[in-house]
């Protein structure tokens, strides 16, 4: 739960994002339309700052990456694939008594960390191994597969339940059908295990699975020939694609493929301001990488982190694990290049019993929101799920083939040959029957595929970086709120805020004043120092009100620097090492309030050198 | 119809542009989704140029306009103030034999346009006065006021229930509403009037009007509550969220808000290639001015058009024409900044007879593709309408107060400000009554609306210049592509393409190539330049095949400059008047083929003044 302070900042920051133009409510003049909000004209630009700095990093800036601009709508079997229309879902129940919907899995939000402590304690004996197991199991991945479990009314009872699947070998983690098919039975029914409503303490509905694709239909005709969902991420897209990238962009794996773009998740309860909204942006790179089995013909042996920090650059010899390391360090890289510092993030590594079936590892990178430490980006080493999902739904190959993992596999020795097939062929073989391809099927394919590593093709394994525009907009607005108290000669004090964006991606570089705004020799001079700064940088001119107003409404907007034309730009610097030098102006620093001067010449560089 | 040498043309582009990475079916993969197409790699850059283009020219290089980035769903309420849930629809038809969907208004379009002429003239005496205004009705609303008329099997009684309409007076144009009520009866049915089905000559059903918008539903509920769409045009976001934005942004009108973004539109026949497709980009602006009477007031008479052409720098006393004509000049000019010169663009303007009921003028900006001369850019001046009509819907006012309009007004003379105060009042009569606001009503609200004009109030006006980025990508692909035939030493002769881009918006600005791959000195001289110029623009750096090769492979990406590191990068330059000096390349010019030698210090301004 936020604290009451947070949830003051929280009100602050949505009521300067306002007030000064960086964030509305969509549709406000109707209302307002719940999960849904505009970027005014500092928040678009500021928007657009994020975005250019991902794509510049990502792409224009390494080899290795090209970029992509998929459609929203896709084929309709593209979600198919990726499991998003089976599975894509949040746990809804319904009130019997107020008719209100409930998130069920947010129910558990409501119960204090202690309470559970306690009840697992109680149930198991302290020290057993299944205490900590049951734990981290109910707070993580059972929250969402074991939703809306009465653990305030009876916490023995449900964590026996829980305790039950904990102790059956293999049975954890629950999957979320047979969850839901037990949780619908009427022996579940009977053990009086559900939760009471919220609002109202009514009886709840058991959990249903609710959709967050949007749905519509495409063409004159309203059929379910004709259902299309709006992308609930960009990646799939990527997916998608593959092969006609990597037929035409001149690239071999690794490398990756990035995209920007909207999504769309019907969130039950979007919440946090724009941090869980129904209508957002992603920034996603898939990079492709070669299987393990692949990397270990051809170069011997796969290297592997011996440290945690930077790999650095990229070796023909890294497996998944040092691609998904670097990923994780670049991500992070990155975040610091923007004005979010290492001091600011959390990693957390997922556990095993919270990926996801096909996910290797995963790391989350985290920011402390005001409503609490959120996820900015996922880091995840997928294997070769993705690709293959859409190889067996599309019947389209998606391998590549490399003829030097050919000429290497020919010339290992024989026993290492077999190893590495037999290795690759009990990846093949457990992602296909986790798929639910049948026995003997799956091992007839798992084999092809093996005999297929030999021959130098293979299906590329990936690791993600997925980032949220929003989320990370609404960090960035986080880390730059801060209030300073001045207090002037008549020793009246005001409070006002500064927004301390870094300079790359604050919305307007540089502000030109004129000191005076009746003096046409000073009013000329900012005009020209504007022009010649505009074609390079988002720049301001402003001329009304008194100079330290005007300071103070860019550092509202977050401008990093302010330019004064003044008299000594005419009559020369008064005092100082500069004494007498003519055409300097002031340079104002946003941050702490410093002045120096700087000659108009060097006033673009020096600036260039900083925005971009 | 195209002719099919134009339709060669568009097969060679398509299958540049899949070849290259431009242009891919969406979701292909899957037999693809009709009116969804994919950027690839050189596809999305040569997107992202274009939108920064006309971004930086449309905001960060003007004064009076700001930017926006709305959502994509919108309150639905938006939809209905915009006339859209009622209006934005295209007839179709069924055919009751084959079961084939048909748009019905484009029947009309197999009719050649003689045949058109010489039905006109039988039915209507020559030189008489609906000659040739029911031939310019026809081919221009009529056709989609009146779709599917069998205007070849019964020229003659279609002509002549047509002809009643434009003889009645008043009667014309037709309400599409009164077009399908009459099209709906049994006595329309009766007069055989309707066409047969294009594909197999059966009877269609009378056209009913389908509704282009993409309908969703937001929340874990679907019900009609519910219901949103996905935005049809960006403009309405800029309309809902104009207050905030001139409350936020210190801005005074005139002034504009700019916004790019993704719309959708359920095209019943998607069609040429990217052209009309299903989900596509636009980038409009809103240009917010006062009306005629405020200008009129405050500088005494409102300055119109004189002449042709672009009328200069904007000045207090411009009206709604001098607006709308500036702006049709600024877009040009933006085209021509592009590479699309004045020479490639045709401009219409519409007839009286053709524009929307709320529109004054309106200018299309026209390009000639290969399968007709279409569409690029709309500029429409369209009165107070959006404004009105989100003030009526929303009961939120929209208007605007102006000081120093009010000061002006009580300074007039007061038949001046009964003349001005009547003229406002008529034409917010017009609207209110246009929209069916009840007379007595209408004329109150028209009286007050005056009263408040006198009070310095009023609701903008706005001019609204609005493109499409995908057809002008399409614009931009055609107009580049260049076929030319080269003949070898031997006799054989290859034909090949070379996309000539403008270089502002060319994927890749510069190819870094060593003349061989295999020497390393120029070899790393080559990635030593690639690397210093990369920060400042995208270059590509190919070792692979000889340079012949590599020159033309960054033709057919419409790269627009090549540089090679040489022999003569080392040990001086062979001849010539740079005869001897050393760290020169080669500048090879795409569009000519021309060579010249130019010093690595040199290289980055050189390629910066031309690129940006």
């Amino acid at each position: 739960m936020a604290e009451p302070k947070e949830n003051v900042l929280m009100e602050k920051i949505t009521s300067l994002c306002k007030r000064r133009g960086f964030i509305f409510q969509s549709s406000e003049i109707y209302g307002g339309i719940q999960g849904f909000w505009d970027y005014g004209p500092l928040g678009a630009e500021l928007k657009r700052n994020v975005k250019e700095a991902w794509w510049t990093t990502m792409t224009r800036l390494r080899d290795d990456v090209v970029g992509l601009e998929a459609t929203i709508i896709m084929h309709p079997k593209i979600w198919e694939a990726s499991g998003h229309v089976a599975t894509f879902a949040d746990p809804m129940s319904t009130c019997r008594q107020c008719k209100k919907l409930v998130r069920s899995d947010q129910i558990w939000d409501m119960i204090p960390e202690n309470a559970w402590a306690q009840a697992i304690a109680e149930l198991c004996p302290s020290g057993s191994v299944e205490s900590p197991r049951l734990f981290n199991w109910a707070k993580g991945k059972g929250k969402h597969l074991a939703p809306n479990l009465a653990l305030v009314r009876n916490p023995e009872v449900t964590l026996s339940f829980l305790a039950e699947r904990v102790n059956a070998p293999g049975a954890l983690p629950l999957t979320t059908k047979e969850l839901y098919q037990y949780l619908a039975t009427d022996q579940f029914n009977a053990t009086g295990l559900m939760n009471p409503c919220p609002h109202c303490g009514g009886e709840l509905t058991p959990p249903r699975p609710f959709n967050l694709m949007f749905k519509s239909h495409y063409g004159p005709v309203e059929s379910d020939e004709n259902v299309c969902y709006l992308r609930p991420e960009t990646a799939q897209a990527i997916f998608a694609q593959f092969k006609n990238v990597h037929e035409t962009a001149r690239q071999k794996v690794p490398f990756g493929i990035a995209q920007m773009g909207k999504a769309f998740r019907n969130e039950v309860t979007p919440r946090n301001y724009t941090f869980r909204s129904r209508e957002f942006e992603q920034m996603e790179l898939e990079f492709f990488i070669a299987p393990d089995e692949a990397i270990e013909a051809v170069t011997g042996a796969v290297a592997t982190p011996a440290a945690k920090g930077h790999p650095g650059e990229p070796q023909p010899n890294w497996g998944w694990q040092m691609w998904h390391q670097y990923w994780v360090e670049e991500r992070i890289k990155f975040y610091a290049g923007i004005g979010l510092p290492r001091t600011t993030l959390e990693e957390y590594w997922q556990k095993p019993e919270e990926l996801a079936h096909y996910a290797r590892a995963c790391v989350d990178i985290l920011f402390k929101f005001p409503f609490g430490t959120q996820e900015l980006e996922g880091i995840a080493a997928r294997s070769d799920f993705d690709l293959s999902q859409h190889e067996r739904c599309s019947g389209k190959p998606m391998g590549v083939f490399e003829e030097e993992l050919r000429t290497a596999f020919s010339k290992l020795p024989p026993e290492k040959q077999t190893a590495l097939k037999e290795r690759y062929y009990q990846a093949r073989l457990k992602y296909l029957t986790k798929m639910g391809v049948e026995v003997a099927k799956a091992g007839a394919e798992a084999q092809e595929d093996a005999d297929g590593l030999a021959k130098g093709q293979y299906i590329p394994h990936v690791i993600e970086p997925s980032a949220g525009v929003d989320r990370l907009i609404l960090a960035l607005l986080a880390n730059a709120f801060t209030e300073i108290t001045e207090t002037d000669a008549k020793g009246k004090s005001e409070t006002r805020v500064v927004m301390k964006f870094h300079p790359r991606i604050a919305p307007i570089k540089v502000a030109v004043l004129p000191l005076l705004k009746n003096k046409p020799e000073l009013a000329n001079k900012a005009r020209a120092i504007f022009e010649s700064l505009r074609p390079q940088m988002m720049a301001y001119h402003d001329e009304a009100g008194s100079i330290g107003r005007r300071y103070a409404r860019q550092d509202e907007a977050g401008t990093p620097f302010c330019v004064t034309v003044d008299f000594e730009t005419f009559e020369g610097v008064k005092d100082g090492p500069q004494a007498g030098v003519k055409d300097t102006v002031t340079l104002r620093h946003r941050d702490d309030g410093r002045q120096e001067r700087i000659a108009i010449s060097e006033l673009l560089p020096w600036l260039l050198a900083r925005v971009r």
